[in-house]
């Protein structure tokens, strides 16, 4: 008999998970989180500054979103290695949902990124209580991979004035007026900084990799390239007092210590919250689509479990959480997800140490900051986001589907030219309208017998056999309003070549359903044959799809057709 | 070699298909279809009037739709015995349309009706241009029938007060109230109508037949039903002067000879186009969809063939014939068809021969219109429109699948509550997402052997021989976006149930397509399997799924995974 309070832990441990890894925690591996740790600390406080950037906001709402919603993930989330936090497309969400005019009237941009990632976080807890994760699905990988590369040009040009020190606000996309604004410096620590990440990518890895190092310890060097670059470019901005003898950008002043907990953002006005809304949709359903996506990149390669319920319930409460420690919205990132799991993390013990480390510097030395060049973070932007701009995979899909590259081209094209938001609604929109294009279209084939066997293939691709009073015609699709009048078209077209014709046999193996209009079109048009004396006979009907037949009366709807068990059966009743 | 002029001759005819029939015209159906115009001819008065008035019309404005109309629709149209001209459900949607406040300002109601007419024309044109003719097929039968009960539940609200005489205006839906409005003659002339033409209908026709009278004769006599009971309260209604004396509502004078042409339509404003275009989009296309399904009835019956693209043509150069004569909306009418078609109509001869007995008529005797009671005309929609209330659909419907009784009901409970257009448009809508949660919720089947046969069938349903190290799923469905989770899940569970497996057979038989969502889902899925030793093998591809799959490198996807063209194959290979 199970103990009495056995139901309970087992749905406390379902929604909050760490009740039931940390019980069982292996001692051996708590130096591997303890790594990843640390290296994805590193991680945390340039890109925490760089995404705050990005959005358009102050860098501390980029460091506050890598403290509280990490640890809440690490509680309630599934994944035993996404590290949440500020990511970079959520980020040039932010940025183009603040651009917004009416919003300028009705508070602060940080406002405003609370009150999206508040309302993200709910619109998530509410997709778990409805069970609607499964929308999701409508975001197929031609729509997100457009939208991901659509997104990531966006961000590129986003920086580049940044990188170059160019007076962006003044030119516009004058390209000659943008080149005479640039700052030399900051161009030169921008690109000194693009080197070095770069160098730091593959060439050292594989350099390190030669040298017969321990692989987490190789991700681990190679990784500390962005706090490297921010140490170095910092120190030069520091010592010649660039940023006021040259106006080289710079983040400036981040206050110190750890971020105040505050319900303040309810005291926004109703018009505040509805305007955000739309944007708040749309970033949260991105931020849960990718964070999941990268989930399971790595749950799959260590054969652990992924619950897509509980992922909306813990992106949802850590969304709630950022905007309570005043932070931006967050999710998944991939490539701190997967600098995480290849430093070695075993667990989410990694990010909560992480999360103690960054916490420890926003005690201690938050000054140091203050003198971080914006074109080094750009350069650490534009290396980690030049991997999403993906053209090929345009031509990858191209040559496996037309109606998914043309998904993907128009998603990205809306993307670049519409807007964020209006891309992935298109895009979305787009699907839906292929999908039932394609529904309408059914495959649908004359069949013969193969030799003497019980098989039957399509007369267009195999030697088969075939009768002049007989025509077998497999349906390969359920059978419904949106294809029901091309296939009697098609059985029409059909008979036409037949003159000898006496019978249909209709092959419904593949036929798992067929719907109501289709029911009643098909009949009345097995009753419309009727009377040209052709008779329509089933074969292979499966279960299902006889047992709702039956209720609608078939014997009398099919006139004098018969229903065969098999193909072959039929062939032996009617073939002469 | 065929004569020079014959590819010319043959766009004419397809076209016009007149020019087809009417050269090859069997002398022997001029009887038919002269006695069949003659009866058809006789009910477009009073429907005509009738119709006019549903919609909130002056009476001239249903008749004169009657006359070009059939017309035209006589040379373009493909189906030989429908009857075009005012028709019920137009006719509620026009009333409905009417009502929008911002028409007011705009033009009077007549000026309302003709632009609806011709942009209806014009959107039905558009579609024939574009061959989106399919496009109608998202009104599905759940929606449709849905839709036509709703709607003639509403017509029977708008013409009770003028059966009884009521004053609706004065009373809202206060039934107290109204009736203490009623006018007993009103009430009496509306009823005495009702009785004489149910007596007329069945009971009438059943007598008849029994005398064993001709067919098209008992059609005939039973359908002068309206005509006689407009003579016979008419008569009443002029002899006593009920309409002055007892303020008995009647039709008013009526304009006499032939409508005039116009364009004055043209001159129109903008925004007055632009008011009317949601609804004529609306109108236009749901008459369509009644007029092609009625075409289908009688066609059927009588192994003629409707072109679907010619139907879009003739409906649409209609309604601009229509407006062009100052009339109002047309489609096919059902009740109308059905008498042209048991008079013994053969083909649109009947039509036209109908067309010219209501001008006669126009040009000679409009002033014998003008007493016409309206109760007598209210009791003509009524007993026209009762057939069309079907609430037992819907339990027909719920027997065979419940997601489409559903969307059935959910449009006739938006028509009643929301409004005519606004059911339509949710009925769709409804259609679409039903579909799409039902593709993604895919039949899946874990299968075995029938005996020693090549057959594989549902280990739930039939006695088939399984192996512990081998799990064959049958895929029933394509495979996309929409129910790869689903798949990838069921596959998992089922994993879960077999400690000793080593490969699993997935049965490609009823496949014939896969997205590149799922394509990509479903080998990143292997892959994964591949690590837990489990290997994915395939079997019955079908010959498209094959080419595509190999395009994109099917054997590196497949890991240790082979591809058997029959599941037969796959057990003489991997079962133990």
């Amino acid at each position: 008999m199970p103990p009495p309070n056995l139901p309970k832990q087992t749905l406390l441990t379902k929604f909050i998970p760490i009740l039931s890894w940390l019980r069982h925690y292996p001692k051996q591996d708590f130096n591997s989180d303890v790594f990843a740790g640390i290296i994805t600390a590193i991680l945390f406080v340039p890109q925490g500054i760089a995404y705050a950037m990005l959005a358009g906001l102050p860098a501390q709402v980029g460091l506050y979103a890598s403290i509280l919603p990490p640890l809440i993930y690490a509680f309630l989330g599934t994944s035993r290695t996404l590290s949440v936090g500020p990511v970079s497309i959520a980020a040039i969400m932010i940025a183009s949902a603040l651009t917004a005019p009416e919003l300028a009237a009705l508070g602060t941009p940080v406002e405003h990124a609370i009150i999206l990632a508040v309302e993200g976080g709910l619109i998530l807890l509410a997709m778990a209580v409805f069970r609607m994760g499964g929308l999701v699905k409508f975001i197929s990988h031609p729509v997100l991979s457009g939208f991901t590369t659509g997104a990531s040009i966006l961000i590129v040009f986003s920086q580049l004035p940044h990188l170059l020190g160019l007076n962006k606000q003044q030119c516009g996309y004058d390209i000659a007026c943008n080149m005479g604004t640039m700052n030399i410096y900051a161009a030169g620590l921008g690109i000194f900084s693009m080197v070095l990440l770069l160098l730091m990518g593959k060439p050292l890895t594989r350099t390190l990799k030669s040298m017969q190092l321990r692989e987490s310890l190789v991700t681990g060097i190679s990784k500390t390239a962005p706090l490297l670059t921010v140490i170095i470019t910092t120190s030069v901005v520091s010592f010649f007092h660039l940023y006021d003898m040259q106006q080289v950008a710079i983040v400036g002043e981040i206050p110190k210590g750890l971020p105040d907990l505050s319900l303040s953002f309810l005291a926004n006005s109703k018009e505040h919250w509805i305007a955000l809304l739309p944007s708040a949709i749309f970033i949260s359903v991105i931020a849960y689509v990718e964070s999941v996506a990268i989930a399971l990149v790595t749950a799959n390669l260590r054969n652990e479990k992924i619950s897509t319920n509980q992922e909306l319930i813990a992106l949802g409460t850590a969304n709630i959480a950022t905007a309570i420690s005043g932070g931006m919205s967050v999710a998944g990132g991939f490539s701190r997800t997967m600098v995480n799991f290849s430093a070695g993390a075993r667990t989410q013990l990694a990010m909560i140490i992480a999360v103690i480390l960054l916490a420890l510097a926003l005690l201690s030395f938050t000054e140091q900051f203050t003198h971080i060049p914006k074109a080094a973070l750009a350069a650490i932007i534009l290396v980690a986001i030049a991997p999403l701009i993906k053209f090929r995979e345009i031509i990858t899909t191209l040559k496996y589907d037309r109606a998914d590259a043309t998904t993907q081209t128009i998603t990205l094209l809306a993307v670049l030219f519409l807007g964020i938001e209006e891309g992935i609604a298109l895009g979305v929109i787009v699907t839906i309208i292929a999908f039932l294009q394609r529904t309408s279209l059914p495959h649908i084939a004359v069949t013969g017998q193969v030799g003497d066997s019980e098989q039957f293939r399509n007369v267009g691709r195999h030697e088969v056999t075939t009768w002049p009073n007989l025509l077998l015609i497999r349906i390969d699709e359920n059978i419904t309003f949106a294809n029901i009048t091309y296939i009697t078209d098609f059985i029409s077209a059909q008979i036409d070549n037949k003159p000898e014709l006496e019978h249909v046999v209709l092959q419904f193996g593949s036929v798992s359903y067929v719907d109501i209009t289709a029911f009643e079109t098909l009949f009345s048009y097995i009753e419309a044959l009727d009377t040209r004396n052709i008779t329509v006979n089933l074969a292979d009907v499966k279960g299902p799809v006889m047992d709702k037949f039956k209720k609608m009366d078939l014997d009398h709807h099919l006139m004098k057709g018969q229903v065969f068990f098999h193909s072959i059966d039929a062939i032996k009743a009617l073939a002469k």
